[in-house]
This record gives structure tokens, C-alpha cells and sequence, in this order.
């Protein structure tokens, strides 16, 4: 782990510190943060899927007042580029999400800070910029997530984002060959205080999937619950079915989060960028949309826009900055990110983001 | 070959036998198993056609009570999950089929006996459970088919599964370059004292293939003989063609098992699973169709169920777990299949096996 | 070079007789041999295209009448798997074309001798048995030319293949880098008497294509006068577009063979295989089309039937066969092809020729 | 580098002056030549389009009168292979673009000079045959660009070929990763007594693309401008809009190059090739299309002449046979070119360029 806080030789593009954070990291840590589930072939699927589509440049365009500014949710932000929720930090860098937080604020971003964040979430709201949204994991007792909910308020995140998919996470055969586990110092500090709930050992014949596992995962009602729960705009992540779109948009959600979860709960996802334009037709224009899963340059953003995403989030990236070289690399990252997707506009004839259409890709041959 | 009937490490997956098969197996014997015939091509497509769809999670569906369970032909099974009938067990274990019918039963799997088992079919029914099937393999002299019938009803076994994709089946080029042959204790222990058919050398011009291999292959005729000299449902093994499926269906046959033999039929034929969508379609809902070939995961059977399959057949897998842990394997590979479904549907949203339709898959990218 | 004329350990497929050439044979040789022109796109070609299509077995055909017998041209054939003209064959067994005329004579099998091989026509017609056509080469000086039909139709040839793709044979890659040139021993011994045309430099802005090869190139006057000055049937190779065939078909020719000269002329020209269907819609049924290009084993020939072939022309494995074990090994190499076609045909539940049509495949996935 | 100015062996075709030049250059140049921009996937796809193209051979067609000469824009010209601006040519020879100029003086072939040239416009004139164009970049000073445009009129070019795909060129990473930079002997020389354009710092919050890089890049308004300010035809080049396309010939340019900068300009473009179609579409028959990008053999260049262009530009090409073997080495490369051109069309049946339709060309399966 390098906490020296400089960039590295190197460094051309935000991918780079993928490659970086390999030497960089624990190999094991490495592999956790790599690996999605199983076979990692929605890891992969998410990759390929942006590779598939092909930018068409234009000619002539006046870019010259160009930007990436956007109204997210009542916030205004200078790029459509938030940061990922991603679970302990700690495994990446001593300073943790303190230091990604520091990073959104000297760049403006939003930060979704992680329920099973190395630090508490008010340790990451003293150290980030306006602009925090906190995702949760509902808790087995809804007592501990009205806790949360208040506590996240109290704390000035500015929008709940409600994890669904991840029930089940089946580990990546990577993460379980490298022999990864969580090191005792990297622990879920939120939920430091809330008793676990109660062992229920199955009975014969019953599943530990159906019967253990998805025990305490979420139900409609529990998402009527939280939305009348809180004042803030709750969010969803982890939708990729047109009529879970569909049926969320009616509830109440704020907007949708387009997301296999990096490939980290079912290995055989289909890729979050194949299914966003179906999702964009479900809810309509007009209605938020983000995308989570294989952004990994500014090009790669600007292919989620023309299909549909309001924004992305960026996941491992963040990770692999953090590890090589702090606050100072997420902020690097983010930086580079967002100039590869200016650089990418302006050829594109982009101005603004709302000139990022359909019709400015083409399906690679 | 082990016979120490204990879980090694490193089995996380189902497909994990397969890999530590190729390791504990005398490597003949493996390339006999896990060849097909010819260059394996069929085998390899077996397994790439699953990779053509991808899964779609739903959200906040309520699973609690889910369970796998089905009723099949009257039998009411856990999984389905059946062990597909593979010919001399000896190879890959010494207590061969026995191990396999108690690892069926330990965990109520149907278990399908093959004609050619190193075992007799009354030593195989002593060792498991109540739900056995027999497979047959139709003999040139009716009176030994129908001595074979009468044992195998005598004997407890609940349904015929006559193979039909079978008169000729060339060597896999992997096996061949091995130097496999059957070793002298591996022999058909049901057809022992059945005289072998008498030679009937060829004449100038007469194909070996036509006129030899052929002579004794099954014609409708005999499928007629069959379904009139057995109180027996009979299922029929190896079918791809959607109009033979027709014929089959109104033949009278109890169901049709989707299947090319694992590939070790004709190298060229398609994949199994390429062709369920047409064979459902071409006998209507609610006629039986399993199908087998290529099944390696929980992801993989639910693919097949939500393309028209009410089970699947486990037939590589079923000889890779026996050849590494005995019966303790089988029944262990069998439990990791089953929660590797149970975790696709949760995550799907599929709480019994009819949740699981066309719509669960999408195709991948 | 391998004379022994003995089949090797190791043949248990016609296409065998390929990697065991690659030993036997010198290195420039076999880059001639093996190569096409330029890059070997086609030759490529020619192989993938029989990969994109299954075979679908039938189950229950009675096929014990099963033959591959066909009338072709007024002959009586056992199979529909013809030697193709291969010039030189004296590069791959000091008997060159005799051999091959004793494999076709001994195998009942059509030979196509060619104008450019190293015996003369009379001699190979000496050896070989009654099935056996003349490939011809128009030569500059049609004087040569009628001498070459004369002698044809003399040494009693049944047809007149007229090879119409070769006007351009840029050499290929790899026999270039082998740096392979024509041995001595090598010449055309059926042309030895005439004298060459007369040199013809180019002028100034010509073309050493356009006005340099293409000089003597065939034209359609030249088909017609052949047509005029021949008793025999004339067949046309080279055949790929769909409007040609229509043309060569009302001008009187006897059938056409869909060939790109094995990939030997046109680097990037389409695969044999893929414009059969074009070519047989464009005659219609009943009129003859072979097909060569790639085909390596008898399910590579069903499928050329099932898109509309009558037969094919067998060309690189006969020349491997030759190298590796002569007369014997052509032989060898046919009844290995016909006996891996009689399966193809008995699994796909075909007992002639006619009975397999297209849809007895399907596309691979 | 080489200057030896004689043709090595192992020149069979004109590509292998690139395998040749990856020997023969500093690693670094030859990076900076090969690669694109970014991971070279607008590189790779340029290439790969052609490889979807099958060309469809036509038996019996004279071709004794067949020629590759066109009219292009005035100019008689023996091929239509442009030699396409290349910058900075002393990379790859010290005679640089002298040397260029010389090859197409003695084929006859329109040679494009670069602004970015080593040598002076009127230098490079000097040394070329009448068929010469220049390639202008404008300059943020319209003085500057209008000196430009009045020496390239005096030195007797006869057409401008404006460039407005190049506002951003990212560095291509293997360049990055050879740590190219250009030598100090390596100058714009036509620039020299133009000064740079006056310093503009970015204020807060200003991009470095928009409000930076685009700062000068060219809009419609300049373009009018230009076609205002000379006497000759303006082709536009880096178009892959259709729309575009409708506009600039709207706007009265002389014609248009299809192109990406070779993949420099934009990584993710999509092939030249592959918008080919749609582009001569927008315009409509009649109208001037050239077409660069991925041009590597003569079929490559009958490809793009049945898709839709007039002519092709050959950019890497030539500055690897500059480096092989100078002048005299471009001047081969552009004869074999043309060669393999004849050829191409000889057994397509196309006597002269007019007959290479988009019908003798299917699709490569």
C-alpha cells in the first residue's frame, strides 16, 4: 500500500492507476477489489460492453463555452463523474474514505458514501463537500436503519441510495484463490453499535439461499417503508429489469442507478450499459438515470450519456487511485476523467451534456 | 484415483471436480470422460451455448419460501438435478455406480442407471433411493431387451430411458491420442450373459457404417415393440429435431430428454441447449423435456429451464465428483448445483421453478 | 519425401493424413501445397465456413440400405468425393499422378487429371480406371489447346474440366517466405511439345496485369469455340457468382464446380461454401454443381451436399495422403472420407445422397 | 534509418514495407508512425473493416484494355492512390518529404503535402510532378493562414485539402510508452515566420479542452471564409457524419476524405470503411469521395473504390517505404500498390474503375 500521496510516474490516463493499483495493492486485497463474483463474466461483460459502440466525431462545432456542468437531484455539479459507494476503503489506503471524501471536495464531485464504510459516515461528511449522498444497506432491524436514515440526515448527506442487489454475493474465484479475507482493522464502522440479529439456524431441507440468506432481503414494503421514512430522495441501485424500472419509478424513488453491482452478485448479469437503453425507454426522458459498471475513461462516460444515463458512478477506479496514491490520486482521477470526456465531447461537437445523443454513436463494426 | 471419500480443498463451485478430476484421474480415463467424439466440437458448444444468455436480477421480490422442488413423471424430487446415465463408473472410482446411487439417494436425487454400468442394475437399485430410472439401450435380440426391461422393473426402477443418439459413436480424438481402452475390470456387468449377436461379416461394397454399425440400430418399429412390452413410462434420450420430437410425443412416449450425447455422437451436431427453444415449442407446454449436455453450474440449469426445460441431466460432473470423493462427491457436487440455483433464482427473483421463463434470460451482449 | 507406401500409425480420420504431410513433406514444398495466395485469407475461408453449420441427427431412420452411390454425367460413381486436378504432383511422391489414378481406380473415384501434371495425360489415364475427366488449361495458341482435347478424348477422358480462376495466381506468402521454387524434376509434361507464345513486352503505362497475364486469359469466345470443338461434356471451375453460373449454364456447359481455386487465386475471395446456396438458386435443382474448398472430412462433404452440392472435389488432402503414403494412402484417405460421410449420413438419418437436404442443418450458434 | 535508397528482399507486396519499417526505424518514431491515439482501437477497426469484405471473382471478362486511370478533379491521374499528408517526414528519412515528392513525380501519383511538413511547401513543390496538393491546417492568425494559402497557390498546387478532425490529437500510448517526443531537427517548416498565437492562460474552472485546445480550432464561419479567400477547390478532410458531409458539400467544398487521422484524432471512432457507404449515400453519386485510413494492399483500395470512394490516400505506407528505402522506396510501394490493384480488378472482371460496384464485393462471413 503506497500512502506517499503523489502521482506516480505514468499516469497519462484514469486508467492508468488501474494498472498502478496491481503493483500497488495486497494481492489479495487486489484480487477482492478486482474480482466480482464467480467467473467475473459480468466484470467482463461490462468492459466489452462499451467497446461495442463507436463515437462519431463532427466537424465545425463551437465548443469554445463548452462544459460538463449538471443539476443532479437540486445539486449542481461541474461533471457527471460521482463516486461509487464502495465498501471498505481501508483495504486501499490508511486514510480511507476520509481521503476520497477530501478528493470530492477539492473537485466538486459527489460522493455516495458506502453503509460499510471504514468510517463512519460522519467522519466522511466532516471531510467531503457539499455534495454526499449516503447509500444503505436496509439492516435486519429496522430500528438500526431509521438509526442510520437519522443519522445520515443529521450528518448532511443530501439523498439515500438504496442498495437491491446485493442480497447475495457470491465471492470471486479470484478474491477465494488469493485466499482474501477482511483484515481485522477493516471493519463496517457504521454499524459498530448495532447488536446483529438473532442466528436462525435452518431446519432440515431448507435452502441457506432461500431460507438463510435472502432471510432479511428487501421487499417492496420495506422500500415503502424507508420512502415514508425519510425526507430525503431515496434513490435506487442495482436496477436492470425494465419493469423493476418501471414499478420503482412509481413508488417514489428519485431516480434509478443502473447497476450490476461491479459483477459482484451474479455472475451472468448482463452488462449495465446493454441494458440501459431499455431501462432510459421504461421511465421515460426526463426522469434520473445513472449508470454504475465498467466506466473506465471519459469515453466510456460519454457512451453511458448517449445511452441514456444522466451520470456514472465510478467504482474501482476510485479504489485503485486511492490505493496508489491517496487523496491527491482520486482527485488526479477524477480529473483526468473528466478532461478524457471534454476531449471526447469536443469532437463529438458536445457542448453540454444534453448534446451527448443517441446519434452520436454508432455500433462498432 | 482417490478413494478417500473426502471433500480436497479448494471446492467452492460445482465445476471445481472438473478441474481437480483432470488431477486425480489416470489421464486416459479422463480424456475418455471428458472427450466427446471427434474434435470435440459439440462439447465445446454445448458449453458456449449457455454463455449466450446472460441472467436478469429483479428487485424486491419476496423468495422466503422458495424451494426447488418439482414432481416428475410422479416423482416428487428436490432439484431438478438428475444423475444422467454414464457407462462404466469403474473408470472414474471402484465402488463405482454404487457410490453414485448412494449419493442419489443421500440427497433424493433421481438417479438414471445406464445399460452399460460396471454394476448390475440390481446391485445399482439396492444402493438407491426410491427415484431410479433405467437406461436402455435396445439389444439386437429382443429377448435380451426384454429380459433387460423385466429386471429393471423388477427391480424398482420407475422409468425406461431409451437412448437413441447412440449406433455409431466414433472415438474423441483426445482419447484416441491417450491410448484409452477399456480396462479389463470395466465391463457391462447388465449384459453379461447375453450372447453377443452373431458376426455377420460385410460383403464386397457393404458400408461399415450402413451395413454394419447400423444393421441393429432402433427403428420406429422398435420404439413400438418397446412401448408395448413395458407398464414402464419411457423416455427417450438424444432427441434434436423438432419434428422427431413430434413423432415421439404422439408416439406415446412419457417425455423427451433434449441431448447429443454429450457431444460423443456425431462431432457437428449442435448444442443442446441451441435447440430446446424449437423442441418446446414443437411439443407445447406442459410434455416433459429435460435436457442434458454442458450443465456445469446452478446458472447453467436454470438457463435450461427458463428456455423450456422442466430438469436437467448432470453427466460429467456427476463422474469428475465420483472419480474425487466416491459418493461423498456426488452428493456434494449435487448440493453445491442445487444452491448454485437456489442463488441464481433469489437473485432473479424466482421463487419456485415455474417463475423461471423466457424473460428471466436476456441474450448477452 | 515417403515412399514406403504404408499407412502410419496415427490415421484414424482422413484429415490426418494433413499433419502427417506437414512431417513427410519438405518444408517448401508443403508451404506450396498448403499455402493459397497472399495471406491464405480464403484458404482460411474455405475451413471456417464449414464450422458455421450443425448437423442435426434423426433419430429411428432406417438406413441399412444406406449407400452414397450417385450417376454423375452418365457415370455410375460409389461416392460424391472426386480427386481434383492437382498440378505437380510429382512435389509430393516420385509416382505423382499414377499413384493417385491406381488410389482412384482401385477406389472406384472419379479423377480429375490436370494439364499442368508431371505425367502425361496418357500415362495417368493408363492407370487409372474408367472415372476420370481432363482438366484443361486454354493454352495461348488454341492449336495446343485441340491437341490437348484430342489427346483427351483419345486416352479416353469423359469430360472436360475447364478451369476458368487461374488466369492470376499470385504466389503465396508462406511458400515465399520457404523461399519454394519448382524443382527440375517438376515440369508440365502434358505441354512439353508446345512451343511457348511469344514473348510480348509490355509497353510503356501497360500493365504487367492487364495487358501481361491477362493477354491469353479466357474469354467468353473462347468458351464457345471449346464447346464447338469438343465431343465431351464441359464443366466449368471456378465458379462464384451467382450471375456467371447462369450465363456458363445457358451457354451449354455440362455443371460447374463452385471453387476459388482452393484459395490459390484471389486472397479475400469468398469461401466456396458460402455462395453455394447463391449458386445452386441461380441454375436451379437438377442442374450439376460441385463444390471444392476446404472440405477435410465426410461431414464437411454432407454439408456441401446439404447447401446444394452434388459432390465435391477432394484437392490438398490428396496430395498429403500422396505424400505420406502414396497410392495406398489416397486410397486409404478416401475410404476414411466415405466412411466419415456414411456416418455423418446415417446419424442425420440420410440413406442416399438425395436425402440430404438443407434442412438437415441448422447454423452453429 | 535508413538512406540507402535501395529495395531490400523480402518485398513481395506493398505491406511489407511495414514489417520492414518497424526494423528499419528508431523505435520511437516507428511508435509514434504506428500507433494512433489512445489504445489504437480506431487503428485496429480501420484495419478490420477492410477484413469484412469479400471479394467476388467474375470469370471470362476481357480486361486486355484494362487501366486504373481517373479524372480527379481536373487531374488525369495513372491510380487513384493519393499520397495522403504525412507531418514531419524526416522522421522516417532525411530527405523527408523531398524524397515523397520525387516517388510521386515519377508515378505520377498526387501527392498531398502537410503544413506540418519538414521541408517547405515550395521545396517539396519543387521536386513533385504537377499532381500536387496541399494540405492546410488553419492557423489562429487568418494572416498566417492566408500566407499560407497564397504560397501554396504560387508553388503551383492545385488544390487545398482542409483538415478539421485534428482540433485535439491525444498522444497514441505506445508512443507514450516509447517516450516519443519529436527531435529537434524535426520542424514545421512552412510555420517558421508565422509567430504562435498569443499565450491564454485558463482562468478557475475553465477546461483545458473547451476553453483551451478548441480555443482556435476551425468553425463553419472559417470554412466560409476560406472558400472565399482562394481561387482553388477546398476538399475537406477527417468527415464521418453523413450530416456533416451534406453541409460541406452544401457549402460548396470540392470534395471530401473520408477519415479519422488514422485513428489519431479520436480512439473509439469508427472505421473510415465502415461509414463509407453512409457517407457517399449523403452526398450522392457524382460527388468527389476519397477515403484514407487502414489502406494496406491493393483490395484494400478496390474495397473502398466499391463502397463508395473515388480514390484512397495512403498515409503509414508511405512513410515506411520512406524509411526502407526513401524514394525509390515509395515509388515501389505505390507500383506494387497498383499492381495489386490490377490484379484485384482483373479477377473481378473490372476492365477500369468505374466497373469496381458495390456488387462485386459480399460480405465476409
Amino acid at each position: 500500500m503506497n500512502s506517499a500521496n503523489r502521482i506516480p510516474p505514468g499516469v497519462w490516463n484514469a486508467i492508468d492507476y488501474e494498472r498502478l493499483a496491481s503493483q500497488a495493492m495486497d494481492a489479495g486485497h487486489h484480487a477482492y477489489v478486482a474480482g466480482g463474483c464467480g467467473w467475473d463474466a459480468t466484470v467482463a461483460a461490462n468492459r466489452a460492453a462499451f467497446a461495442g459502440w463507436a463515437v462519431l466525431p463532427r466537424l465545425l462545432r463551437d465548443v469554445r463555452a463548452g462544459h460538463t456542468r449538471l443539476q443532479l437531484a437540486g445539486m449542481e455539479l461541474p461533471h457527471p463523474l460521482l463516486l461509487a459507494p464502495v465498501a471498505y476503503q481501508r483495504l486501499a489506503h490508511p486514510d480511507a474514505e476520509v481521503a476520497t471524501a477530501r478528493a470530492a471536495q477539492a473537485t466538486g464531485s459527489c460522493l455516495v458514501a458506502s453503509t460499510l464504510s471504514s468510517c463512519t459516515l460522519e467522519t466522511i461528511a466532516a471531510a467531503s463537500g457539499p455534495a454526499r449522498w449516503f447509500q444503505l444497506y436496509l439492516q435486519p432491524d429496522r430500528a438500526h436503519s431509521l438509526h442510520l436514515l437519522r443519522r445520515a440526515e443529521a450528518a448532511g448527506y443530501r439523498a439515500i441510495v438504496l442498495t437491491l442487489d446485493a442480497s447475495i454475493q457470491l465471492a470471486s474465484r479470484s478474491a477465494l484463490q488469493a485466499g482474501f479475507s477482511l483484515p481485522p482493522d477493516c471493519v463496517a464502522a457504521n454499524l459498530r453499535d448495532y447488536a446483529p440479529a438473532p442466528a436462525a439456524p435452518l431446519s432440515a431441507g431448507e435452502s441457506r439461499i432461500f431460507q438463510g440468506a435472502m432471510r432479511h432481503a428487501p421487499l417492496w414494503d420495506d422500500l415503502h417503508w424507508l420512502l415514508a421514512h425519510t425526507r430525503l430522495p431515496v434513490w435506487v441501485k442495482g436496477v436492470l429489469h425494465p419493469e423493476d424500472a418501471r414499478q420503482l419509478q412509481a413508488a417514489g424513488c428519485a431516480g434509478l442507478i443502473v447497476s450490476n453491482h461491479g459483477g459482484r452478485s451474479l455472475d451472468g448479469a448482463p452488462a449495465s450499459l446493454q441494458m440501459l437503453p431499455a431501462l432510459r425507454a421504461a421511465v421515460g426522458a426526463g426522469y434520473p438515470v445513472l449508470l454504475d459498471g465498467g466506466v473506465r475513461s471519459g469515453s466510456d462516460a460519454f457512451k453511458a450519456l448517449a445511452l441514456g444515463a444522466d451520470a456514472v458512478l465510478i467504482g474501482r477506479l476510485q479504489v485503485y487511485a486511492l490505493a496508489v496514491a491517496g487523496a491527491l490520486g482520486v482527485a488526479h482521477m477524477l480529473q483526468l476523467l473528466t478532461e478524457e470526456l471534454h476531449a471526447c465531447m469536443a469532437q463529438a461537437g458536445c457542448a453540454q451534456l444534453s448534446d451527448i445523443t443517441h446519434d452520436t454513436l454508432t455500433p462498432s463494426c
